[in-house]
């Protein structure tokens, strides 16, 4: 690519989030569009509504000051650690690429530009190949690589103290939230699974006496799991029939109050929709009824197990219970809301064995997905493009076209692909057997992270030749040559992908495009009258990947082509202010896991140096610097000895709190009159809301919150 | 080499072995030997002594049936758990090889010595070689290859089973012997380290405010580490001195009482040695204990914390304690009497550090000594011998001679070197900053089995060309080829290492010669008395390297050259019988780690599986049965599946004891009057032997056990 194709796709993409700006600015205003754009205001009641005015028409950026001001502490106290860990991620990039402009444009970019290796002319600026930005241009075996080479130095090690003191601070932080906090069912609850079937006893029987035995302080309660899965399946569908009877109530013509009832409404006997759909309802709600009733009786092996301390909780869940390891598994309950309620019938082995057809299942799709990946490199080279549609000849030879297409398109057409991975890595997830969501969303996080790197970063790296991209990595010897051959090649690709990729999605992402659309149809086209509306949490295991990745691209081109740099630095800064605004105002926590998230951030970055240092041997090597070469395999290994301490000083603090903290909180609640009447409650926190569930037939005003028992108890 | 000369070795060797245990029967029953033969027997007061009579100079066989006899139960209350589980080792691999001696030398053996691919002479029997027993002989491409390969699905499903049911069987045993055991120091201590400092406040103080704070109900005392290394030097200074005192003493001539006092009684003046070294001592004793009172300040952040109950150490062990998880590190106490007290004085860095050293030299000792096993891998060439010494040209050209050397030479010489290397692994283990030195012994079994295999296995598998032994590691995809054409030419050497070192080391242990030797001198010449006589305990970080490596053989030589497994059925079965007779006679327990070391055993095994699937996946693939080589592939995974299902059900058994065992024993001797005065005793259980000392001078006659206090706890 020549440096006149990226500025053309700098321009189309500033354009377009200048476009996004201005719309988002203008839309927010307008009344229907509330639920879009600030769908958490609305729920909490805080929307205000403004009468017609100029004001509402014009663009304004008062948005931008509203989102920078509040500061850490507000935003902890809006959307939790969860959210302050997510930001801290941007500051965290911001610092690093702050630093890493400075010597990359200031001192790199210079030399590289100034080398003769490429012996291109020096003074056709626009028609200059990226490539002379880049490591490339530097002549082999030149001394002027020693500045490359402590450039590397100087930059790891400034990465890691960075990333030292980031871990340090986000673990007091979550030692600070957790002092803060109030009494949470979950941190006085164990889950119990694979609980030994004993014959003539219930499980919870079994429970009772297991735990008022050997714990007989400090046991509180028990909730024996239930099998429900067929009574979500029909809660589930009544919800579905109820929501239809209210749309067709608010329907004011009589002619949509009858259809027919068969198969999608298409055949059958004319009827009273109204009538019928009324009738199908009680049906529904009779089987829920003696669907409860009869699942109250299937216990499935696992229990949750309250306790009156959070110390006792916490000892129960680091000691082996039984005597077999396999019976008796004890893990930290999650919060009540977080409970991933269809996971409980799986037994030890089951879960065993479906842990590792995921792991398979993951890997193969991982693997296997560089087919469309391929296809879509293909489109970056506009010859193979022309043989194959060779009638667009004519159309691809127009300057602006194909600057259009090796600058934009490709990294499209790609993101339409990766637009669905995460749904299926939540999936993979789900049946491994995590009890939680927020550790489904976790894992998957990392699935989609692996998946990303290897699909986006290798993938395209290695595209070239795509058969030896497995080859690779079964000859470790190879791999600091073959990459330092394959990725300075493809710097122009990936400073196009942070233009497009990085910025369009992230200024999509304060306008919405989707939900705008689908709101919009909803309303105009449906006339749907949704009492019940979700406001949205942050898909954190898209999100996380995609920013990490961008730090990955960050690192591993630092030295080789500094170009990248700066325009990784402008899509933190914005990734920065559109996520804080989008967290004051679209996004509400579903659930905390006190900032679990930061030990993903930080092996990635500490993946991404090691890659650079991988890369960098290569280079040296290939530059004919051998000395330098040699001398860098030192940073990896201590990058390694580096990360291995960070593991000892700060994850234990991620994984469960300390005596120190647990006996703390629970001294001071020692006097609290309120705490018997929150032990009261524990005892119910953790009831399957469908076993719950009530009814809509009858009182079909009032919605039975699932979670309102569970709400109340963390009031 | 050929079949005869393998008979030659075996017939030598047998002769050795029973040369060995004929002089081991009339050596026996010399009265002067019982301290080398029986000092375990002598330190009970069970040796009896014979009159003179014919019997003491006629070689017997009842130490076979004595040692024979006993149960298994029988050897648990005489020997330890570790002892019953060093057993298990042998009655495994019994098992395991006897499945494979009906398999190999039945089927698989009268398969390869049939085939035509190496064409020898089928009737030539003396003259034959070995290599048309193995693998080789079979013709390429030959169907019979499928009997190999259906032998080693079949052989791996056995070895998992039998793998799997011990595992169990010795689980269960550990279990029981803590149901059974009395109550000890280390089961109700921990030991704290890096005790955060305070100012104004000793580590004691600080210790006793913490464990008083959080843990009122159970916390019952403790004891602050003290800095005492330069009082053990001069207790072992005095220790020396004290016993030159004894010895001059007892001398009856006055000229040897008299000696010069300089430098290694060479110079000086000629004074009483009596009077002077009795001068001596007393200064050093004095120096002891004003080093004692002062020692007593020289707190170090470490202290052994006992409690009212099991579980309550248990629970304090597992849960972090402090908020930031480098401060209060805590970990099972070992028994007083396994403590390695030199290691107290490292902080929780400076550990970390000692341990990456430690790992990185453990690695460079593993690589590097490849260079004396090349010159003896040399020996094994009559060739390179004669080129080296002409002169030895005559010498090496008679039958009996170079049979000798082919045959036995080489592992004589090899068996030399690796003698220092576990006491070379000891001293690395020991500072890496473990504080048991049962857990010094197991890591450094760990070190030496990699050691073993690395150095006896590969460096002679791979010696042919020695460069390439590290490349082929970095290249993954071709060891299963590399392998599967240097581990068959191997055979021959492996069979000969097996007779001579497996055989003749097994028998020489019950003839103990350098102790026979260095007792002999000690008494004859020296005419030393000496009333402290240690009873040695079982080398365990020797002896179980050794042991699996012949297990490593067997399975990798199982197919592929089936003619080692009678002979290594020989050794399993001789080292049965020699280690107990061994158990029962010789060596006492220094300390108990409950069968700590199976794990060891286990993951040997399946690695040893391993390897004998990846020579199998190259071996189909060399004999032209691509076929074969692919449905080879799924074993080494299945054999990892199975390791990890294992890993989840028995390994934690192995580290610590479930909440349901430690209550069962805490309930127990809830109404146990004795538990109180246990509870006192308690508290100076885990004095440094050194601050305790009392010193010799004035009541000389008396020797302060070191291990007085704890002993007494224990009783």
């Amino acid at each position: 690519m020549i440096l006149a194709a990226l500025l053309t796709s700098v321009g189309i993409n500033l354009g377009l989030c200048f476009l996004f700006f201005t719309l988002y600015s203008i839309l927010r205003k307008q009344p229907g569009n509330a639920e879009v754009y600030a769908p958490r205001l609305v729920a909490e009641g805080k929307s205000q509504q403004t009468d017609f005015n100029l004001e509402r028409i014009l663009p304004s950026a008062g948005w931008v000051t509203r989102a920078w001001r509040p500061s850490e502490a507000e935003l902890l106290s809006i959307s939790g650690l969860d959210a302050v860990v997510f930001m801290r991620i941007f500051i965290f990039s911001a610092k690093v690429f702050t630093f890493a402009v400075i010597m990359g444009v200031f001192i790199l970019l210079p030399i590289n530009y100034m080398g003769k290796q490429l012996s291109l002319d020096i003074f056709d600026l626009p028609n200059k190949s990226l490539e002379s930005f880049t490591i490339s241009n530097v002549d082999d075996g030149s001394n002027r690589l020693w500045i490359h080479f402590s450039a590397v130095y100087i930059f790891t090690a400034v990465v890691c103290y960075l990333l030292y003191s980031e871990y340090d601070y986000i673990s007091s932080k979550r030692v600070a939230y957790f002092y803060s906090s109030k009494p949470h069912p979950h941190q006085f609850t164990i889950l119990v699974r694979s609980i030994p079937a004993s014959s003539g006893r219930s499980y919870s029987e079994t429970v009772e006496s297991f735990f008022s035995e050997y714990y007989p302080a400090t046991y509180l309660s028990h909730w024996v799991v239930r099998r429900a899965s067929k009574l979500q399946g029909l809660i589930k569908n009544s919800d579905r029939l109820y929501r239809r009877l209210v749309n067709l109530k608010s329907a004011n013509q009589d002619r949509e109050r009858f259809g027919r009832a068969g198969f999608m409404g298409l055949f059958g006997q004319r009827v009273n929709l109204l009538d019928h759909y009324e009738k199908k309802l009680e049906d529904i709600e009779d089987n829920v009824r003696a669907e409860q009733s009869s699942a109250l009786g299937k216990e499935v092996g696992a229990a949750f197990v309250s306790f009156r301390t959070r110390y006792a909780a916490a000892a129960a869940t680091h000691i082996q219970q039984g005597v077999n390891p396999t019976q008796w598994v004890t893990e930290p309950a999650p919060d009540p809301e977080d409970v991933y309620w269809p996971f409980f019938s799986a037994s030890f082995l089951k879960r065993w064995i479906s842990n590792l057809v995921v792991i398979v299942a993951c890997v193969l799709l991982t693997v296997l997905f560089f087919i469309p990946v391929l296809i879509v490199q293909g489109l970056t080279h506009l010859e193979q493009l022309e043989t194959w549609f060779p009638f667009l000849k004519g159309l691809l030879r127009i300057a602006v076209v194909s600057q259009v297409i090796t600058g934009y398109l490709p990294s499209l057409v790609l993101q339409l692909f990766l637009y669905v991975v995460p749904s299926i890595m939540i999936m993979l997830s789900s049946i491994q057997g995590y009890i939680a969501m927020s550790e489904i969303e976790k894992s998957a996080c990392i699935k989609v992270l692996w998946f990303t790197i290897w699909n986006i970063f290798f993938a395209n790296v290695l595209s070239g030749s795509a058969l030896y991209r497995v080859k690779i990595f079964l000859e470790p010897k190879n791999i600091p040559a073959v990459l330092a051959v394959a990725v300075p090649g493809q710097a122009t690709f990936f400073i196009a992908y942070v233009v497009t990729t990085g910025w369009t999605s992230t200024s999509s992402e304060l306008f919405r495009l989707s939900t705008l659309v689908f709101n919009f149809i909803k309303r105009n086209i449906c006339r749907k009258v949704d009492d019940e509306f979700e406001v949205p949490s942050v898909p954190y295991h898209s999100e996380i990947p995609r920013i990490l990745l961008f730090g990955l691209l960050g690192i591993t081109y630092f030295f080789l082509a500094p170009l990248i740099l700066p325009f990784l630095l402008v899509y933190y800064c914005l990734g920065y202010l559109i996520y804080r605004h989008q967290l004051l105002n679209v996004y509400a926590p579903k659930y905390e896991t006190g900032g679990k998230l930061w030990p993903i951030v930080h092996d990635s970055m500490i993946f991404s140096l090691i890659l650079m240092h991988v890369i960098a041997i290569g280079i040296f090597g290939l530059k004919k610097l051998p000395l330098a070469s040699s001398l860098t395999v030192p940073l990896p290994i201590l990058s390694l000895v580096f990360n291995s301490y960070c593991r000892r000083r700060f994850l234990p603090m991620f994984k469960s709190y300390s005596v120190e903290s647990l006996l703390k909180k629970d001294k001071e609640e020692q006097n609290d009159p309120t705490i018997a009447s929150f032990h009261d409650r524990l005892a119910t926190a953790y009831q399957d809301p469908a076993l719950l569930h009530v009814g809509y037939s009858g009182n079909s005003a009032s919605i039975t919150s699932p979670l309102l028992n569970t709400a109340e108890v963390n009031a």
